[in-house]
């Protein structure tokens, strides 16, 4: 056996900065030396982020990419980390002939090795993920080569996120060659999920290849992705060694006894069959056969894991704060109603850039109720965010001096006062960043105003139905006094009582409830989640259980306001489908799940 | 030889209006069978409609499909039309075990021969596309079999659109094992382009193959996507036969004189390698093994091509007109000012839709100049549309008393009280589809207003550069007096001269010129070609003769303008790159062509 300390760079890159990208991998780097580790990995896509979608057509970008990774390698030895191999990903190209099918310019989505001021083995993703958030055969062609380098004595080979979730391919070329370690750098959004698939698949995997594995996650939020992190360890017969994080940027230092590696196998490259209907050629180098002097090895970090509502609370704060600190705002604006859904979004927003960057709107109109300004003014009063309160009643009489509205119609025009003139022209004005505060349930349903309460630039809890934004609300309440990244120190809980408890209003007519159009949301949120989520059809909603009546109801709203999604703004993914890039239904429909 | 009569369906199906296009199969297979034809082919997913995304990955639509397909064969043979053979596109699946990476139900692109009541063969596209606007490893797993039937005597192949566009696969396998015709139903997207591709392609192809070959195109507006119908058939040397129209619904039946089969070839299944790495599996069966009795063929159509500006006119047309109807809308509104844009997109509607279905509002402000609303009430005289004025300036003076905003945070309160409460407020009252009126220059560099301007449901001219409005405002005034089922029958030239030759203005602020904020039209979209539609980079563009300093403002403007082109509603595609699917940047892009 022989000793190995590793180094997992749990890091947020931002897609597109290939210079801030590059320095962060040198500093991390020094930590990683300083703590005195063999060997660091960075997560998949490193250098350029992920995902970097149509960037990566571009022939200077992939240019830009390339040149990025000489100059990380140079640098590194530059400034005295030469003899700390580094496995980062990036973005390179193949060198295929233009074709009809293959991406522009035949990008990979690839990965290198860094040691001693050169580029000394790269690979690319064998397996290219097609499927939710990913696009990968729009984008890249399959990589071919599994680099296996020997360090200190080890086998360390190199595969690369998706390579871990499909058979065949890099983990069972491992499998039929052997190696002592293998490392995988991952981009792997956080999805919403009880069970822990990704420790159980590490697990299998390890098991597979017959070696240790060694997860390497990205953090961190862009766009509409949000990045959990949560890197880890597992032995070769699939125990837990060591686990990072989640959501929090960490540099997770594991000391592992490996198997020596056999010393008859020399450096050279030879195709393997990969058990999938390809070939994959294994290239072997050496950047060191004595293995270190034994030493003692540091007491193995486990972080303890978020609860439920936590994982989803972290996300959306995360989300919330480097959407809006990479695309280069200080603060955001929202309109504050009194009503739940506004509340919690002025809440996530304190949470993840403290109270004094979020500025919140109070816009009464003639048929806002006592309470619900009250119930604002209290969160301003608990939070210590600025506000200020806009009367829209002039502004709405002037447009019905000009036009006659009725009905529906009449109503939108004060939704669309308060989102597209004042919160957009605020917006403008001061540079903030505009939240818009609709919930997964109401956009589901369509009962939202486009260019109203949709209008903005961000929408923290677009994939939170309504019974959980109660839920995370109670929750948030509760945490009053712990500690942590996601969780601003309020003195006193930051939501008021009477915005969770009191009955949702949209307020745009005397006396309205939600429940005059919609059904109660615990009943209609269990519809939705089996329609949307589970992309169940009529037939299999009414044969589990829901009421046929209600099924047609909603599912004919959910149908037709498919348009509406569409215009609304990113948000922070937590489940498989947020109506974002995972439904996209075309526009012009005519299929209803309802029709006879 | 033996003679066959075969029948292009070039027809315009809804996406997800199964019932509504098996109507039309019938409707259309009737049309064939009155006109003596053997045998009709009808566009790849005839039944479902052409792109269905992530409608496919639900098991209740993929099922309702193949009961469309058995319905479809079940009341042709009832209505008499079971003896003529129907080849048609649907979606089918595949009996694949789920697993990670395959798309949900494994859905195939199929087409399926329809005979006697039968289901006789059953294919699916080999190929799939997935870049542009395609992106079909999201959605489909490969087809891996090619149907030969024989009828009257003459073997006959099927394959599907990108199966001609790729090397290897099913045309190899024609090529290996012979046929008389090759049959090919598509969905193939209108691209502006001056040489004929998709003829060439063709021509190649039935060299290729060895024999003549029938290439059967959807036609009409999708959602973004306009299908220019060009239907046509080549002989085995690659010599145009027949072609139909482009953009219009058309029936092309044509006489071929065709290779007789082989006797001794039997029906039953055959292995060939299909040359790309994959096999294939021949499936022969047998309608009919006589030639028919000799007839006079009729003489073929080959319809005149449109010209380019006539092409491109024609698809924006075709794009709104389907759009609407599609959509279940009656009429549209749009803004006009006296300007270009709207001038063109209130002709392009009057044409789509003819004017008695067009409104328009005059919504002058304190900056409106007297030419605009002269102009502007020109262009209603001369079209008919329906016209209402509604001043601006009280809204915006009430909505000045309660905030206080500047420069361009309040120029752009006049666009937003005009996209997003005027002309919205009158659509949720009247059920009008609002046209929005950017074009695609002023889209790149982002001189719009998002949720003013850019408010509303479809977008007839964000794919036509500022130029070509121009253009295809002087096209179009000459048209007077021409046939054509894009051109409404207008006494005079719809628009009025003074709007194609004065000097564009936003009119957001005393005597504003567009040339205060950008480059001249005629200097700017040079760049933005190829910036945009060519990809090249700030070095490539230099070399290529712009200026630099230029380049590095128009890249600037373009790469910032990203998050409000997300914002806009879709519009009819007409070039490879309409900012919409095919430019999936990133929203957190920090990477700059311009960076250093």
């Amino acid at each position: 056996m022989a000793q190995l300390r590793i180094a997992l760079a749990q890091a947020n890159p931002t897609v597109g900065d290939l210079s801030g990208n590059t320095d962060k991998l040198l500093e991390w780097a020094r930590q990683a030396a300083d703590r005195g580790a063999h060997l660091v990995v960075f997560p998949e896509m490193f250098l350029t982020g992920y995902p970097v979608e149509d960037l990566v057509l571009r022939a200077s970008f992939v240019n830009a990419s390339i040149a990025a990774l000489e100059t990380a390698a140079r640098r590194l030895a530059d400034e005295g980390l030469g003899e700390l191999p580094v496995v980062v990903g990036y973005v390179d190209r193949a060198g295929l002939q233009p074709r009809v099918g293959v991406p522009k310019g035949a990008p990979l989505n690839a990965a290198a090795l860094l040691h001693r001021g050169r580029i000394v083995a790269r690979t690319a993703k064998h397996h290219l993920p097609n499927y939710g958030v990913f696009d990968e055969y729009r984008y890249f062609v399959r990589g071919d080569r599994l680099p296996i380098f020997r360090l200190h004595g080890v086998d360390v080979a190199i595969a690369i996120c998706e390579d871990l979730w499909q058979d065949g391919g890099p983990v069972a070329v491992v499998s039929q060659v052997g190696a002592g370690l293998l490392v995988v750098p991952n981009a792997s959004p956080y999805e919403r999920d009880k069970v822990d698939v990704r420790g159980d698949l590490c697990a299998r995997r390890a098991r597979e290849a017959g070696c240790a594995l060694a997860y390497v996650n990205q953090v961190g939020g862009q766009d509409e992705l949000v990045f959990d992190g949560d890197s880890l360890v597992v032995d070769a017969r699939g125990e837990l060694v060591a686990r990072a994080g989640q959501f929090v940027e960490e540099l997770l230092v594991v000391d592992l006894d490996l198997p020596a590696a056999p010393a008859g196998v020399r450096p050279g490259a030879a195709t393997v069959d990969a058990g999938d209907g390809t070939a994959i050629t294994v290239e072997r180098v050496e950047l060191s056969a004595e293995p270190v002097a034994p030493y003692p090895p540091e007491p193995p970090r486990i972080a303890p894991r978020l609860d439920d509502l936590g994982e989803v609370y972290a996300a959306l704060v995360l989300g919330v704060r480097d959407y809006v600190t990479k695309n280069g705002f200080r603060s955001v604006i929202l309109g504050l109603s009194g009503g739940i859904d506004s509340a919690l979004v002025a809440t996530i927003a304190s949470d993840a850039l403290g109270p004094d960057r979020v500025h919140v709107v109070l816009m009464p109109s003639r048929y806002s109720s006592e309470h619900s300004l009250a119930d604002a003014r209290e969160l301003v009063r608990r939070q210590g965010v600025h506000a200020r309160t806009i009367p829209i009643t002039e502004i709405v009489n002037a447009v019905e001096k000009e036009i006659e509205l009725h009905g529906l119609a009449a109503e939108n025009v004060q939704a669309r006062v308060r989102g597209a003139v004042l919160l957009m022209g605020l917006s403008n004005e001061h540079g903030h960043l505009v939240l818009t505060t609709g919930n997964k349930s109401e956009l589901a349903v369509g009962y939202s105003t486009i260019y109203g309460d949709a209008a903005g630039g961000f929408a923290p809890i677009k994939d939170v139905f309504k019974t959980m934004v109660w839920d995370l609300s109670r929750w948030r309440n509760a945490q009053v006094g712990r500690e942590s990244p996601f969780l601003y120190g309020f003195a006193e809980p930051p939501i008021p009582e009477n915005s969770i408890v009191k009955e949702p209003s949209a307020e745009l007519r005397p006396d309205q409830r939600d429940t005059d159009s919609l059904p109660p949301y615990h009943v209609l949120d269990r519809v939705l989640i089996d329609y949307v989520e589970n992309d169940m059809g009529r037939d299999d909603l009414v044969a589990a259980g829901h009421d046929p009546e209600l099924v047609t109801q909603v599912i004919r709203m959910v149908d037709a306001a498919e348009y509406k999604r569409r215009q609304y703004p990113p948000g922070p993914k937590i489940t498989p489908k947020n109506f974002g890039r995972d439904r996209r239904l075309p526009i012009t429909n005519r299929w209803r799940e309802t029709a006879p």
